[in-house]
């Protein structure tokens, strides 16, 4: 079998996620190339030779450029903080080679672009881990879609919502505009239009409304490397430094099928960890998500006799029946957060084999089209008028 | 019309839930007789002439013979403790008169034997207030299973729980065995062995097992008249007395068509204020009911194709389509506990008028075959040995 | 006991639950006036009369000038449809009677002003049925806020889905700008702006942007008389006739004291009958409420140890300390959605005896606010821009 | 570090579950010795080379004896089906080494004591994978028991309920005694028997009666080697054979502390793919799990004021309040089946390196005291009585 060196540019939360993905795909799935964990790179302060000991990476570096064009790597895999996504995805391309992104595509719309167009140009495939898409239930809430058991949409509302980031968070870099991009909207909201986009296959054509608010706009600065939302264990100073991103964005939108959306991505909404959650109505049936019951989704059957009519709450773990789940345990049995990307892990080996993945990828172009949804929500808010998403470039 | 007067013979707890049927049903239903309320019954000290003039009873007595007995009465309907149906219900049947009694059939099985024989000597029209058949959810749990929605049942599993009786509550009547015939057991297990017998309409044969327990032994007695599980606002005295009846009562048993089945009652279940509830297992499908979501029921139709199967949540407030709701508000305005009173007033009705019930109401012989399968699962917990039903006689 | 005259104007369905309110409320609440069911309105071609017997009212009339300035009526309670709102209250304040009116206040901003100042200037009693205040686990969520368990609240979000509305419904009076003012709007987002500010105890200062949109723009024409929105034989022409009012109507909002706030109004949201739900989101805790599971209060309390923390599912059904149950069933025996109106026409004969209600009753003042709200939404979604409320005359 | 060379015996998919564990923990935890996944045993039918290779065993061998003997091997883990437990685990135990074992311990009684006497005369560390304990939720409710937020448990009740054997499901290990030892009843309340005396810190004393039942007395015969639930995708044959053991397992029992217990195992429970649930109520509060809900565990408080008494439901993900959830993904980024043994695993190293574990692993003594409990259930079951567990030896 023809096997597939990768090389991952990050360390952080999602450099954890990613390797564990390349570390299970092959004993879970009977992958068509087979992965190698060849070289990790990450910054000296963060000492990539012992990440890369644990999660089993052959080599460490902390030559980034060197990683991204050597000839001995096949995929780039880079899941690193935002503002660092373009540069070795930029050098990958014109290196020739397959480059898989953390979401969202970049912190900025700029980079998304410029991004999106090298790929374009040089031909060369892309991925971006919208982990959630490759989530059994919202697989199959795609395939119900596409099937048109929902008949036409006429609803979408999607909120994430998050409670971890009150008063006693540190200033980390998802707070700060320059590493970030945004606060809550690249974080959050990014997963909900592209799960949203997704399910439907339809696109947003306008933003019809937004707010964008700040509510803590000062936090204690800290000390050391930071990466990731997980900042116990890391260390504040009394210093106070501002936040130049936001706490929560909502935004209504209009799609070209004619459905209205309602979206909203905070991170003080007290009670909910990660409540990733949609709701679709449409005229034959519904659907809805939450993350926090990832294994389940809920489906309303509005051509059933009317007297047997309900949410009926699928178990997404049939192996015969439901995406990706026959490839790990019997029914209900229930998988967890990182599947999702070693799921993904999958599709990434399928689509660099020449194969059709299990449900499709996002690529750069498709990443950056979710961008301009999520720039345009911010000009909306900025400016209080609807913005059409063909005004964003 | 033909008018129907009710003379009601009790003031407690149950005369408040039976006046407000009466007074109700008339205007909800399209009754086929006009339930004319007529006289009420109450001892001297619970004065019923102001529960009378509440609830709009049009005579108070407080001689229940002279009452049962009226040529003016059509229907006798007795809502007193449990040691107290069987005289007027004989007395009724003597009369020729038609007689509706609150549940269990009697608090001991001699008395419930003596009622069921009376009632088909004498062949009048006899009904008993289990309520929760005709909650809708349980009326179209019965329906669904009636047209082999669930196939060939194999597990019926059933609990009611509650939690008030902890070591607060004083020595009501429902705590002795002179008065209640039986705690738990009598009051909440007599309810899951109606409406597992109605809703598969199948026969109990035999107890496996079964375990009867008294937590709390003494109690603090009490002073003043005592009536339903109301306890607030009556006064204890320092004097204990002895719990004479179960705090719960668990039994194992078999159905005649094979299935096997679980039964709980219990009163210091901490957090369980209601939950009545039970679930049927069949090859073709399931349910699940709730009390404490009465307007819900789960039906899971293994008919479907396995990728959309899962549990799907009925709210039975669809007028067209489920029992009795038509008559009571548009879809999802829910109803409460006191309607499957209401609902079996109407029932009641149309039956004296010679019509179908809604859903089959139970008579005396049906309730005292309810009452044969309790009196099974003490002599089971007693003699530590399986019974059948058929040596209860 | 003083006795207090009621003459309601309307028979359609809120005719209906404010008969059964009146009727109730003696039974089980200790009244401090007596309510009397005087008189009833309606129009000839609907039998007031018979409507009049069902239900108790002691006169029916066709004639409601001279209903309203009677001597003999103390209340005017109107439950006509919306258009119909204001004239007899102006009547009935001219003539100094106390009135209570059904929601939305009225039809038109103009006629929702007319009504409160007229009310400020007799300085009479007035009331709005906004029912779902006194849902015994909404006037809970009101005194959890009040008592400051949720700390600062930071997000608001609140969507009435129903999905009564499909193709199939012919051209009610709902669906007709002339009579009912506006559709999913005025219906339903008139109540959760009501709910959201009482129990928030806040004010909406702005309509950040809003999306009003009518999926379905012709339907049949219907002869006879209509009203409420069961439209279940009724009979429909072949003719079509245009739908003159939104379908949905989202918005967003910002509230005086900082929280941001979604609002959502929908008629074909497929699976959803009834779905009055809100999320507040606070620095200390958070509450979510579902009116499809309306005695239930989902609050989770930031406060405890945070191994402990987490939704608590609080039945409101506990006399000694949920508001109104006590006057109705044991814990845990379910009330319905009328039990809401029996409640607020316990409040009003408190107001209008002297006493405190239970929880706050809205005047028309309050509900003109309500409706300066509604009326700003809708100018956001046609100018595409942020309105403030201020600017809402 | 010390590294722990580990022999798997048994490739099914228990030996899958085990090699994923061995596999993953030390990425995850800071083990105090380092696994090496040695040596894994497999029948030459199996072709153990290819597992070996899939999951990362070093080594692959066709004679049991050998490995478990070698003195290589640090640690002997018995994934085999039951019937294949006691012989290796003897081998290991004589030669002195730590022996971890799936569940239940044995088929046979006989065998299941003579691994814990031997266990208990030679002095070794023994371990069974009793996995649901490690489920971070179970840990969790172990722990409020223990600190005494249940007060005086009064009621346990747990049912373990599934779906996957319906008439179309063939002969597999599974049906017959003779490999299996029992149906669901060593499947299912095995698990059910451990958790309850795990989370209650109680023993169950009596069985008080059971009903066991075969529901489907003939299944078509197997070709090939079998093992594991997962019957998809072998081979049946058109001759029937006996099924020997049973379908389903009722029993009632009482534990030392005064509570009275019913627990049920079910492998045609309709709708149940993998419910393996448990309530318990206390004097002071109640716990429920649902491990298909499994990083949710249910808490009611009745130490809280009765107004927000209700029950919470506790997401068990937040790294510093709940067991081992640290080790893993970011707040409510759930974990699934597999996380359990992982945590076994490390739980494992932990005691071998003299450390204590998280929560009290079961060793063979331990284990033999549930199988007491599961063969005094089918004895009642065949002799219609009570059993002391002190009588079954």
């Amino acid at each position: 079998m023809q096997r597939l060196n990768v090389a991952l540019i990050g360390q952080g939360f999602m450099g954890r996620t990613h390797s564990n993905a390349w570390s299970q795909v092959g004993k879970f799935f009977d992958v068509p190339v087979r992965p190698v964990m060849h070289t990790l790179f990450g910054q000296e302060a963060e000492n990539p030779r012992a990440f890369a000991d644990n999660w089993g990476w052959r080599n460490a570096s902390t030559d980034w450029q060197a990683v991204v064009t050597s000839p001995e790597i096949d995929l780039v895999d880079i899941a690193t903080p935002n503002f660092m996504h373009m540069r070795p995805a930029l050098e990958a391309i014109a290196a020739g080679k397959p480059c898989s992104c953390e979401k969202p595509l970049a912190g900025a719309l700029d980079d998304a672009r410029a991004m999106a167009q090298a790929a374009r140009s040089a031909g060369v495939k892309t991925f971006v881990w919208f982990n959630y898409r490759r989530c059994p239930a919202v697989a199959l809430a795609h395939r119900l879609v596409k099937e048109g058991r929902l008949g036409a949409i006429r609803h979408v509302r999607a909120v994430y919502l998050q409670d971890w980031a009150d008063e006693s968070v540190p200033l980390a870099w998802r707070f700060e505009k320059e590493w970030a991009g945004s606060g809550a909207h690249g974080d959050l909201n990014a997963h909900l239009v592209d799960m949203t986009r997704f399910v439907t296959g339809d696109e947003i054509t306008e933003v019809a409304g937004a707010i964008a608010e700040t509510f803590i706009k000062r936090r204690k600065r800290m000390t050391g490397v930071v990466a990731g939302g997980i900042t116990e264990g890391l260390q504040s100073t009394d210093e106070q430094g501002d936040v130049t991103v936001d706490d929560t964005v909502l935004f209504l939108a209009r799609f070209a099928g004619g459905a209205v959306a309602s979206y909203e991505a905070a991170r003080q909404a007290t009670g909910n960890q990660n409540g990733n959650r949609f709701e679709l109505n449409g005229t034959k049936g519904s659907l809805r998500f939450n993350f926090e019951r990832m294994n389940e989704l809920e489906f309303y059957d509005a051509t059933l006799p009317r007297a047997v009519q309900g949410w009926t709450n699928l178990m997404c773990t049939h192996g015969a029946d439901h995406p990706y789940v026959a490839h790990w345990w019997p029914d209900a049995h229930l998988i967890g957060y990182e599947h999702g990307f070693v799921n993904e892990a999958y599709d990434i080996c399928r689509v660099l084999a020449g194969q059709e993945p299990v449900v499709p990828i996002p690529d750069f172009e498709d990443a950056y089209q979710t961008q301009r949804v999520l720039e345009a929500a911010l000009i909306s808010a900025q400016q209080g008028r609807p913005v059409k998403i063909d005004e964003v470039k």
